[in-house]
């Protein structure tokens, strides 16, 4: 019978994640204060309470005129009313309609409850024509409409986006109390590889994992450390890992985990402490000799050489471990689309498997174009791809037509029809 | 009559872009070479060639065994053939089966075109049984079939995905020529605002657009410059501006643009140059007073005080700029998904409406669910919604139950059902 690559037992991708955070019990990166300016995409540590009411006053909404909206009760074009102009913070002759000149933004005057539009109104010396009849608090912003003293503005495991900055800056915020970035230390594995730039022997390659795998820590907003390139030697790879627990939250590496050839990644995990590697063997496709551990309290992750699986195992591992390192409310995901398989492909049985495709618009219909399987470790399926579809470990493939979920990590090309 | 708000005409958005872009002429940034460790998430300035065959040799996609496929003929498990193990990067016997071990990513010898997986044979002291037949080149990754030498490997205009790094590295590139970040140079002005932090009269608001603005400019990962905040003063603002335009590729302001109240801004840059203000006055809501204008050929973008009409004039006039400034191939948009609004809402005839929604996930259905549309202006609309729908100039308003188009920018709420 043909077995697995020497794995004894595949574990399913969720069960590999659990047992993995079981053992971690992952604890959200410190907290760390910086200047509000620098807080973009920053994810926030504490619930920002609104310290004051927003608006902090009643306010008005447009450019017009507040008045007192009783006054001007059947108020019309044919009909309009006159208005006495006052420049007061404060209505004073309850006998009389009073208006006050107001721009977008600025307080009503105490005693106005609502304010006409410029439009619908005419200036006539010293006094104002009013076309319109008003309801109580007409264009008026009430203070505190947009969020109360005391009341939560913005929950603690948010992503700061800019609208988010502004409501910290509006509510008086010149600092906010973020997580701090986790520091991924990655480290490259083979005699096969040669750094760029440097001299490169016949049968070796470009090492490019390294630049890679820092890349999808930026995208999470995760701070990556170089930890070099290893040759195939297990001390080699224990020093570079240990100096990695040492200077980062996690460390991350790729090859030299195939159990078919060397294994010697998951070896030198080992031989550094317990639990060492927890999981080893992943029911995926790509990934498949992924392997998950833990050292000294920190995550350690074994990835593939091959750089398509790499992205996929950090995709199914890394991804949401940092969004916890990060404290996110939930695991950050991919845009998603739904799109029609233009042609039918095979999967393998009892594994989950990443199914590159190329989305493409035309009119309102999405269609989902596989790429190529020949080569899967070529990163031009990767660039000439914008998506992945997750195809189910009870599932043999996916049919011509079938609607299927991509999830994109590119944009939709749309075609003219 | 009601009149719209002392605008002559209001500019429908695609024109006033166009009348926009017609003007301005734009050129894209500058280039600059950069570490490629730098490179996530910039735009490649050229296309990137490949100055080598990907994999520049014939190597094998798995680990196992490279043999000659025509000496497996009629290889099973039931009939193994033997196969002679060698250590050679050659096959010199050509008479005999000969088969040399290989992991995943080495070079086959020359004269072997196949590579049998280790599941499929059984080592016998220095030979090995062979299980199953193979075709040619079956499980080897041949020399160029990822990229041909001499092939664009990445397009000018791409933003740089940790795939592409990877690419770029394994072709040898140490470092790569991107896109200059384009600087944009950022001005708050009105008498309301105080600055975060510092002393506040009581009529006074914080000021929060620069931040948020500077976050709308990271965003898209273009470099925001902070040129203050300035008093409604006509000469204030046009030297705040001028410095801007000294510093940067960009100017943007926000609010001062009302025609209705006092028209600040526009009036200090058309104080400054020709051809000054090209564009007062939008069919859209919010953001109908943005300005779009050119001083010293540069663009310079007025926006409304008012931080959801700011960004939404943004989003609709600074993004697709910021892209061309960027060289990219395509603007960049935000992820969209069909959702169906859970009740109907107005909007007005002859605008573009831009409608804030919190889209939910229940099942494989997405809902939209209209922010309300009181306190337009409030920043809470922004953070409890996710998303926007553009509504457009021949609507008076979506109906209950209607398929739109929505434009997320934060991420879909899952409900369990």
């Amino acid at each position: 019978m043909s077995k697995t690559k020497g794995f004894q037992k595949l574990t399913f991708t969720y069960e590999a994640l659990q047992t993995w955070f079981d053992v971690l019990q992952v604890k959200r990166c410190r907290d760390v204060t910086i200047p509000l300016d620098d807080g973009f995409n920053r994810v926030l540590a504490e619930d920002a309470i609104a310290q004051e009411d927003l608006p902090r006053f009643d306010r008005s909404a447009v450019d017009g005129y507040a008045i007192r909206a009783e006054d001007a009760q059947g108020a019309s074009q044919q009909k309009p009313l006159l208005f006495r102009l006052t420049e007061g913070e404060e209505f004073t002759d309850s006998a009389h309609r009073e208006a006050k000149q107001v721009w977008t933004g600025q307080p009503i005057p105490k005693g106005a409850n609502a304010v006409v539009m410029i439009e619908n109104t005419k200036k006539a010396e010293s006094k104002i024509e009013v076309w319109t009849q008003a309801a109580s608090f007409d264009n008026v912003s009430r203070q505190g409409e947009d969020f109360k003293k005391g009341e939560v503005a913005v929950q603690a495991g948010t992503r700061l986006k800019p609208y988010h900055l502004a409501l910290l800056s509006a509510l008086g915020n010149v600092e906010v109390k973020v997580v701090e970035k986790p520091k991924i230390a990655i480290l490259a594995t083979g005699n096969e590889l040669a750094k760029v730039g440097e001299e490169r022997e016949e049968k070796q390659i470009y090492e490019s994992n390294r630049v890679m795998v820092a890349g999808m820590c930026r995208e999470l907003d995760a701070d990556p450390l170089d930890l070099g390139v290893s040759k195939d030697n297990v001390d080699e790879i224990a020093e570079a890992i240990e100096l990695g627990l040492k200077i980062a939250d996690v460390v991350i590496t790729t090859g030299g985990t195939s159990v078919g050839g060397l294994d010697l990644v998951p070896d030198a995990v080992n031989k550094l402490g317990k639990p060492g590697i927890v999981v080893h063997g992943i029911a995926m496709r790509p990934a498949m000799p992924t392997a998950l551990a833990m050292l000294e309290d920190k995550p350690v992750m074994v990835l593939s050489g091959n750089p398509v699986a790499a992205i996929t195992g950090f995709e199914v591992f890394a991804r949401p471990l940092i969004c916890k390192l990060l404290g996110l409310k939930k695991e950050e995901t991919r845009p998603i689309v739904k799109a029609k398989m233009t042609r039918k492909i095979a999967t393998s049985l009892g594994k989950k498997n990443f199914v590159r495709v190329k989305v493409i618009q035309k009119n309102e219909d999405y269609q989902a174009e596989p790429i190529s399987a020949k080569g899967s470790g070529n990163l031009s399926t990767m660039t000439r791809a914008n998506g992945f579809v997750m195809v189910p470990e009870n599932r043999e493939g996916l049919a011509e037509g079938e609607t299927v979920i991509v999830h994109l990590f590119g944009e939709v090309e749309t075609v003219k029809p």
